[in-house]
């Protein structure tokens, strides 16, 4: 099989966060939002609702569409405020243990909580922890949020939260709902997005903008990086608890992670995309005859690719959306028959000619190999690949599944040896300053970099405790195989 | 319908405990075991393995030979060494999160842990720690039982565990392991069950003789009021560590809960029941043409008062042991019809005779009224009814789920009032000395009962805090009403 | 495992049949019916029900209390006419295919049909059907009788049928639901049971009368040898169409199948179970302690046997009733173990005694052996057994699942050979001549005997085409493996 | 919602089939073929497979790849040949009685089809049948067939199945397996596709050359119209047993319902949807910032519509690929806020500039509408709106779920009316001449029309004899509401 369908070679974004305050059949817009922020984490997705009394608590593994749009399900969730989760699974194993929200009935009450990111001294806080006496029924970061909340020697709860946060290093664009409040937290160096959105009044707190948009909300701002804002029903509260730093955004959210029709730290992501072929086209010239993009995430800058050198725009490569849940292990004659589930080549496009391939980036390199000798098997008389972000060289410890180093291409072969490896007739990737222009940039900033680029440059811009603590940072997720 | 599946006027013991150490397949043994104990519990069941390095964790509603027997549940549950549980619901509401064992990864290694009981104390401890920190992700008394374990400031695990146990009032027979040992304790009363049995050497800890029989396995003894022993790999440690009080075993589990082929506090329960029927003969002869018992809990009391009385005992009722999951609420219509799902007369043993119906105990009366209108309807010239046990007029604290006491019909009516109310020509229980002698014992010691009987007596062996504490001790359930 | 839930060491009937007309609710009430049949089969059911306009067909794999009683389920089969049928695979294969009832558009209106026993020539009709152009889209025997209907000349509903049915041999008690008519026939011989009941008006036709008694209705009359009876909205009608034949109805309906409670043929089974054990005791009368049922089918003999030898009855075994759907293939180390899943012995009331065993029948033998075992184990001090039935040494090929005849015990060994073989003290079954006393006949007319007792006589009392014509007759349900 | 997952505005082809002679793991092949040919069918599949011996036959409802992809499926569907069909329902009701494919044992031996068509004299037919005694298991169209292979009075197979294709009308790509043949017959008009294939030396034959691509299979041909294929183990026999027509194939195959990448008829239909956009160019030229295809299906038009016009192609729509199963009912309340479930505009894009939104059809016209309501709600200067295809005015009875005539937009509105209902600056269709050059065609030939385009111009190329004779067609698939 060319790729399962959670192929390991391609990066995953760990989560996606919506939370409404305020608002009849709570738990049902915050599905509709998750739904339209599937493409963060498709593995499992949870909603906590609040009904003026209860909390209401759903966790379910697989795609929104199919759980939580059932009217069962739906009616278990009654409330006016509520808080969801999508996710694809990076810290903690699996288990709808893991699965966020995280509820937790404290001495003064309910709150639940999500979060978009990962904290890197999840373990080392977890330890201390339990060596007061905590325990924990997850292995997830988040329950470390909960604990950290419940053991707070801060009187109110509004600082017993600013207390908590304040341990934590790492990535963290959070959402809490307790009985009375709606919290939506940034890390000081906003490495992962949160917008605020409107609803007829009703304020909205979630990961990109194309989730206000499905249910037809206003964007009203970008919570700030290190933000942290409180709404009740008085209205929304914001404040800055935390020692003030030059914002990290994480620049792969453009280039692959954020859909394409999402405004994020106030751009286009899509617009972006395009400046990132056009870049490329830029740096990396090539004589061809159409421009292919690997779909779908290589279509924008494909698009962007073909505009700016004067190339036809083709789809050379057709996708079967039609993914099924449980793809099977086939039999060994079938599997060297190098079948191609997800993608098919074009032959009528392709046979004879030179083509240039888009793609977002490459990881293991096994499916761009594949790909290309799609190509070749089709015809293909040159091929050439243009990359839409520089070689990742380097794992990304703040919400993003990467493999091991090790399992980086890029991190164990040079730019030839890579096109050696995949069979290219030559391969660009984007220059890091053509990346940051293509972001309106002028160029990187070598001594405060405007974005975190660690998977690229290896500059990662938090203390990473776990990673130097632990033999193993992820056997973590190993010990407490819940059921 | 005349009774649901689990239907609400029965009485429903909570819980069955297996533990095994040492042996290949821990968990299909205790898989068997817990099907032996399926009595005591069949709303749902846990276990926890442990495979020398990891701690497994398995949890499923419905029947232990629908769940734990697929193949793919115990392939995830390898080891040597298994505890199991299973449950109905007294203490803690709905969903997976309360379903036993509890599994916590504590600062000195994982430990798991089940119990059968009721910690009557338990919302009070919960409260307390709380306030000092620590978070519940159940509402089940049996994850107090860990925080207390880890937040106890003794050193070594045994302390740590004595430390815990210590601090909780009313009934447990409670099964641990952690990666060294298996432990069981039961409570300084000793009102539920426990017993040591052997298989080739590897010690089990289950509730109940008929666990070991399914099996093979040896009884060695009962475990005693207060003990715990700790199975280790250099053999069984006993200590009593709490301070000692005379035995209250619950007498109920003779009158109906434990089966009848087990043994326990080294009575055969069989026999005890023919011993009652024996007794109730004696007490409230009357003249009849045959003994019929409500199928199947009143069979070995019929068969004691046949032989006593000299009547031929007859299955005048016959009960259709096939019964669905999800049983339906049929329309109006059909709802009046008196439909009869479980029992059915057997018209021509019933007609035109005078029978004595023999029946375990009364509890809120509804069945008891449908029985004998059933009896009437067959033909019957007369319906005398005899209780194996005396008038039901307190609510159980200890691990038995009974209705509200005011729901009890012993609790609001003389026997008269009740034998007009289920019309029967006569009706008799047992009186409460007659079933302490159907135990071997002379009479029921009132100064110091050698029984819990709380349930007939409203002489409540232990403190009761939580019910003093909360207005509504049944609340708790409902907080956190996890899916 | 000492038997699995189905196990294969017991004889099966096949079917049970119930049908309702102008009542509203019918579905339900037919799901009630076969709910009361489901000793009957258990592997599946299938429901049609007519609105006045269209007709509705629910097939389902599993217990009536799991499917058939969901709302979603009863609300497909509106109407005020319906008729259902349970189902233990005799004639064809696996699928759902093969639950009856049948039902097909004919050129003349739409025609449910399901029945009980089973067709003697049905392959050879079916061949000759195919021959003629007929597609088959079952391997049953009653997908048969529907093209018999269709391809009849005759030109009256009621005659179609009545020339369709003639051109059967076998057992038969069907019943047929059409637009306007619920139609109730049993073969000439009447082998399998059928009666005619009374729901406030509207007619019921089913295989027991504990059928009735679950919801109340009343008994009228058991439908004659032979005999057709037909449901309309103007009444009832009576014909005898086929030639009148002595009857010969199942005495193993007496024995084994039918459910204690029902009467048949005018008789109480019960009664005459007790009647059996009675006859047992009075042909092998043995001294010894007490007489043991193998529950539960043996419990009605035992009494019987108990009452007339002045010996106490106990239950010296207990079943355990709770056993899931699908039990696990357990490891061989677990398998050697002897595990007892369904029964375990009461060892308090059998050590040290000497007991008299009653059990219904012996088939393969491989029960008894285990059974015996169990009591050895238990320190009986010795084991006689006594059979509620002569022994069985021939196949049954009117609706009974049993095996091949060469596996039958007793069709290849003596008595004292079989009473080693399962390690009995002494072993006696019930004489013929017993049966038939115990039936209330003087003895059985050699001649013309009253029941068909084939599989204990090997007096078949039908041709059996498809035996001769074929080479391996339960082939038939192999070829078309339908999903 | 904009539109529920299988939106009730958009047509709907209703099969693939694909079948393999000789190789083995033939079902695993069958279900990656039929996974190419989800496009053409999502509702349910069916496969049967022989394996020398036997028969086997899987059907279920649902995607391909969560169905037939896993283990215990393929496992019970052994063989080295193997037939499967994917299924969207326009004939028959629901229910698996009428997945395809089809098999009956008949005298001659088993034999299994399938079809992508519509036999347009099915109900005629099946009314003769039913007449001469021949009884109907599903609703299915493909069920006469077997019916007529049965009861045709030729003496060898072939001609048998010969005779029974001579008596249909209508449109049929049809696969056949015996026990030792594969068979492929496309009805004497061709309207449907049927391609052979070769893998290694196993004939193939399936609907589109996707389906061959994802094994890595090789074209061979199309089978021609009116030609019946008979692959065996000693080759491929070819005929053209039916009286020679003109050919007249479906021209919607290439505007929309055959995959991109597949060339049908010689064509590849990328290809041809991109002249169309060209064509589209050249006829309704319209000054504008951007072409914006409505995607997925809008996509190759418009890109050939922007090559033509020279303006840039941009993704102005997202389309969220994620849709569940079972989308929710959701309250009035959220349903008028007219929820976005799959389309999102691509705000950036979009706003200030005058934009063409290229389509490939208008069917009921409220996705369009709500397509450019989107639009203008992001701001949109200018909407206009190109069609892929000429005015969709009549319905097909050739294999495509289309409303009643009644309900097509264009049936009932000028082009004009139309741009006003949905709301758009400007609105053109493709002439239906400026269709046929797309396709290399001079012009349409109005005596013998090259293709079939009676969606577009009532000309429809085979008798109706079933619309002519019942007065609601659809309702066969009512009558026998199978589960």
């Amino acid at each position: 099989m060319d790729e399962t369908p959670f192929g390991d070679d391609t990066l995953h974004e760990e989560c996606g966060v919506f939370g409404i305050y305020g608002r009849t059949d709570a738990a049902a817009l915050v599905t509709l939002g998750l739904h339209a922020l599937q493409h963060r984490g498709q593995e499992a997705a949870g909603i906590v609702a609040y009904d003026g009394t209860q909390f209401h608590v759903e966790r379910h593994p697989g795609l929104i569409g199919d759980t939580f749009t059932k009217q069962s399900v739906l009616e278990r969730l009654p409330g006016d405020s509520a808080i969801g989760h999508t996710r694809y699974a990076t810290t903690g194993g699996g288990g709808l243990r893991n699965v966020q929200p995280f509820f937790a009935e404290l001495a003064a009450g309910g709150f639940a909580v999500a979060h978009n990111g990962n904290i890197t001294n999840a373990m080392t806080v977890q330890r201390e922890l339990q060596r007061r006496g905590s325990i924990f029924s997850s292995t997830s970061d988040t329950e470390t949020i909960l604990h950290l909340i419940a053991t707070s020697g801060a009187r109110l709860f509004k600082d017993k939260l600013i207390d908590a946060l304040s341990r934590l290093e790492g990535a963290f664009s959070l959402v809490g709902l307790s009985a009375k409040k709606l919290v939506g937290v940034r890390d000081p160096l906003g490495i992962r997005p949160l917008v605020l959105g409107d609803l007829e009044g009703s304020p909205i707190l979630t990961s990109e903008t194309c989730a206000l948009d499905i249910i037809g909300a206003d964007y009203v701002r970008d919570i700030e990086p290190g933000e942290m804002v409180i709404v009740t029903a008085d209205g929304i509260e914001s404040l800055f608890p935390f020692q003030k730093r030059k914002s990290r955004f994480c620049i792969f959210e453009y280039v692959y992670f954020a859909r394409p029709d999402s405004n994020v730290e106030g751009r286009n992501v899509y617009t972006i995309r395009k400046n990132i072929g056009a870049e490329l086209a830029r740096e990396s010239h090539v004589e061809a005859d159409l421009v292919v993009p690997v779909p779908d995430s290589g279509v924008p800058a494909a698009i962007g690719y073909a505009q700016q050198s004067n190339m036809p725009f083709e789809l050379g490569i057709i996708r079967n959306h039609y993914v099924g849940r449980t793809f099977i292990q086939p039999s060994d004659a079938i599997r060297h028959m190098g079948v191609k589930l997800k993608h098919n080549a074009n032959r009528a496009m392709i046979e004879g000619k030179r083509i240039v391939l888009v793609d977002d980036s490459i990881v293991r390199g096994t499916t761009s190999q594949k790909i290309v000798q799609m190509m070749r098997d089709a015809g293909a008389a040159e091929v050439h690949m243009r990359i839409a972000s520089p070689p990742t060289t380097g794992a990304c410890f703040y919400g993003v599944d990467t493999p091991e180093t090790g399992k980086l291409l890029a991190s164990r072969m040079s730019i030839q040896q890579m096109a050696e490896f995949i069979k290219v007739d030559s391969l660009a990737f984007i220059s890091i300053d053509g990346l940051y222009r293509a972001c309106d940039e002028d160029a990187r900033d070598k001594h405060q970099p405007q974005y975190c680029d660690a998977c690229f440059t290896g500059d990662y811009p938090t203390a990473l405790t776990d990673l130097d603590s632990f033999e193993n940072v992820r056997q973590l997720s190993l010990l407490g195989g819940f059921g």
